[in-house]
């Protein structure tokens, strides 16, 4: 795609492989514009879908992890593939058997794929972040299209087979759903990009969004971050928003703690690290969405939503879950205002690149274990989950909790509560026995009580007396 | 247990490391005797299922494939382990979690396992073969216990993560069912061992038996071994007792056939070759089962029997499949008989240290490549599939099947039919589109029609208008 390209002269404002083109605005990517991409990678995948149709379903074996196919684009058109106005360019599939095989799991037909992806314009998320990754939604807000550096693709790659044992045993979770690994070259340039889950949908307006690692080393949200309107904030910003964390029905909790404990432990034995959890709060109270906009669809994708990704089995409580939360999570502030959270685990690939770069270094040495955000998998992990999923310090103030006494929230209670990962100074109330702990691989994992090859994790018993919160 | 072992000079028959104890006539292997094998066998799965008892369950991980657990059994026994008569050894477990797990996907219960394994005692096989493996059957006649040599068991540690994708896509397959490995070390020598399920249950008397591999050359059984009260016979001896072959029901041979090819496509996957099917036949005209032995106990492992094995989900008929065919496949012979099959694929760990050995050697060069077992596991693949599927060849005698005209038969029709592997020299009556094709993979498998991640592989709808087989 050289023709639609600028020069380093007529670029500005780049963020890692990321820019602009100041004659036209528009962003590039490795030089490329991002029309030019988001045409290359449509033409592909429609191709990639198309072939793969074609071949007879079969089993996954070890040998698909590491196939990679490839076609070439020319301008002019091919025996294979239609002409296009952009510069010639070749298209590459990674593992496309397993990667259907995945596609299928979580529900997605190869038609409803290809639709999304390709029928209708990719959407260009303007807030893309500091990784100098491009992002693209789909038009039906079910697909997120992002750049990866080869490392990070590499790393996928590496991660399929456990990846593959991760989702067949444990299909609820909130790791990103991997639906695609592909490559556009083009003058000389490889642009991989990686098709996942959308984990905030846009006709939820959300209210506030947060990028949490269960770190407080400089996790504020930058000045500049601050100026746009939805800002995304981070550690030190959620507790100072939100110090009496979240609400969260008991059943809702204890599928959560679990999903995020199960998803640590797969992270952690890959020595993952760095990642966080994006997290979308819609404040029904503040903004509710019309009701034309709530379902605009049929939803695609098995398992994709929060409330998917956490819930089991244990789903229905009669008329009362009959209420659409639209996939968010139903949860309360401390005012008592209705939330809906929508949540994932982010950046899984790019830790691997800062691994050898950042460990041991001087950060490490300097500063104390605790508020480093890259540590020791084990370490990460664990703070992780202390963070998320932790019962309330003793002797908090409670007067705005929907709940008019401490005993009832506990009760009722079980919160989602992102309390700094410092030394309890308190007795911890509720259930310390569902406080999570990621038990070192190989090693007796006592108080880790996941339910292997079964999704119901959601009915443990706790608060049958309580109230749902919705 | 040096204690147990004798000297080499009181040996005699040695077949491997297989051997008998001139004064005792009891069986050695690595010359320590069998009897002393047993109770460090019971003694090490006792203390490893208890231990591993105790470890809350999770997700199985990619490490987890590697671990080997190992504890010391003093005589005079410690802490850990109880006194015994036998010399101090030490007791390996191969990947317990991974193993754990696939025992559970088979629905056996830890107490299950051991109560088979350690409660009675281990009952020799007086048949074991040529390989100079020693063969253990448990009482209740659920497992199989079959010594392994070094290479085997590091082969089998390898496929440890391809057998867990396949067993996840594809719980029904005629692959051996792995549900432990483990390493007795003594004396200085490691007896390393396997654990399976058990193909052809003691209880069900076996007229006939067979060891297929689809290849002709030398595939006769030895003068010695058709001495024996039920010989295990081989391709020729089959092709010369069962000339019209074996006579299913659609549906089982369509499961079948089904079966045979997505298990030969991983074994082709790992370059595996020189498996056998092993076949039991039971004739019910000949002596049926008198009822107080057919149910001994109620079956603890899942799709572990032959029909379970090849079945998906179209099983019931309603009452006509009420009747008990105790884990067989029902089948008829030329004649009309009512038969009962057991089969499952045996021996894919052993061809490993075959292959360096005897590939692209002379046998290779000097016979025509169909004819020689050891071959490209493509082909060998390939050939095997068609020696065991196949439809019948025009023109053939029929007068003594079961129905009264070639026609009725190819519509009631589809058989097991074992042909010679040479080119078809006659139409292939039946249904074409069934005859199995291993394609290679990565290419267009066009007409392999595997159901991917659904094991019902009964129901294509052939002879709906046939009466069943029984």
């Amino acid at each position: 795609m050289p023709g639609s390209s600028g020069t380093t002269q007529s670029m500005k404002k780049t963020i890692g492989h990321r820019g602009v083109e100041t004659t036209t605005g528009e962003t590039t990517y490795k030089k490329t514009t991002s029309s030019a991409l988001k045409g290359a990678i449509q033409l592909g995948i429609t191709h990639t879908v198309g072939s793969l149709s074609q071949k007879a379903e079969r089993d996954v074996l070890m040998q698909d992890f590491v196939v990679v196919e490839s076609i070439f684009f020319p301008s002019e058109g091919s025996n294979l593939t239609p002409a296009h106005h952009y510069s010639d360019f070749r298209f590459k599939t990674y593992a496309p058997i397993a990667f259907r095989y995945f596609r299928e799991l979580f529900g997605i037909r190869p038609d409803d794929y290809l639709y999304s992806l390709c029928n209708d314009s990719l959407i260009e998320l303007s807030n893309p972040g500091a990784s100098g990754s491009l992002f693209y939604v789909s038009s039906d807000d079910e697909f997120i299209i992002k750049t990866v550096q080869h490392k990070e693709a590499e790393f996928l790659q590496k991660l399929l087979p456990g990846y593959f044992m991760n989702i067949n045993q444990n299909k609820r979770t909130l790791l990103p759903k991997f639906y695609g690994l592909y490559c556009v070259q083009a003058g000389g340039k490889n642009i991989r990009i990686v098709v996942m889950n959308n984990l905030l949908p846009r006709i939820i307006p959300m209210h506030l969004k947060y990028d949490l690692k269960g770190s407080t080393y400089k996790r504020r949200a930058s000045p500049k971050e601050r100026e746009k309107a939805v800002p995304i904030h981070k550690d030190l910003d959620f507790i100072e928003d939100l110090p009496d964390g979240l609400l969260l029905e008991a059943d809702n909790y204890n599928a959560l703690c679990k999903t995020i404990q199960r998803d640590c432990l797969l992270l952690q034995s890959f020595k993952i690290m760095d990642y966080s959890l994006l997290m979308g709060i819609h404040n029904m109270d503040q903004g509710a969405v019309t009701p034309d906009q709530r379902r605009p669809q049929v939803q695609k994708s098995l398992y994709c939503t929060a409330m998917e990704s956490i819930q089991g089995e244990a789903r229905g409580k009669g008329a009362l879950d009959s209420e659409d939360h639209m996939g968010g999570i139903p949860s309360r502030n401390a005012k008592g205002e209705r939330l809906l959270i929508y949540i994932g685990i982010i950046d899984i690939l790019q830790s691997y690149r800062f691994i050898k770069k950042l460990e041991h270094s001087w950060k490490a040495l300097v500063h104390d274990g605790d508020t480093v955000s890259v540590h020791r998998p084990g370490f990460y992990a664990d703070r992780f989950q202390q963070f998320m999923c932790n019962t309330r310090r003793h002797g908090q103030r409670d007067k705005n909790t929907f709940s008019s006494s401490t005993a009832d929230v506990v009760a009722a209670g079980v919160h989602i509560r992102f309390l700094n990962a410092a030394p309890s100074s308190g007795v911890q109330l509720g259930r310390p026995d569902l406080v999570p702990r990621t038990p070192p691989v190989g090693e007796n994992p006592s108080d880790y009580e996941a339910n292997l090859s079964t999704s119901s994790l959601g009915s443990t018993g706790v608060g049958a007396t309580s109230p749902p919160i919705r």
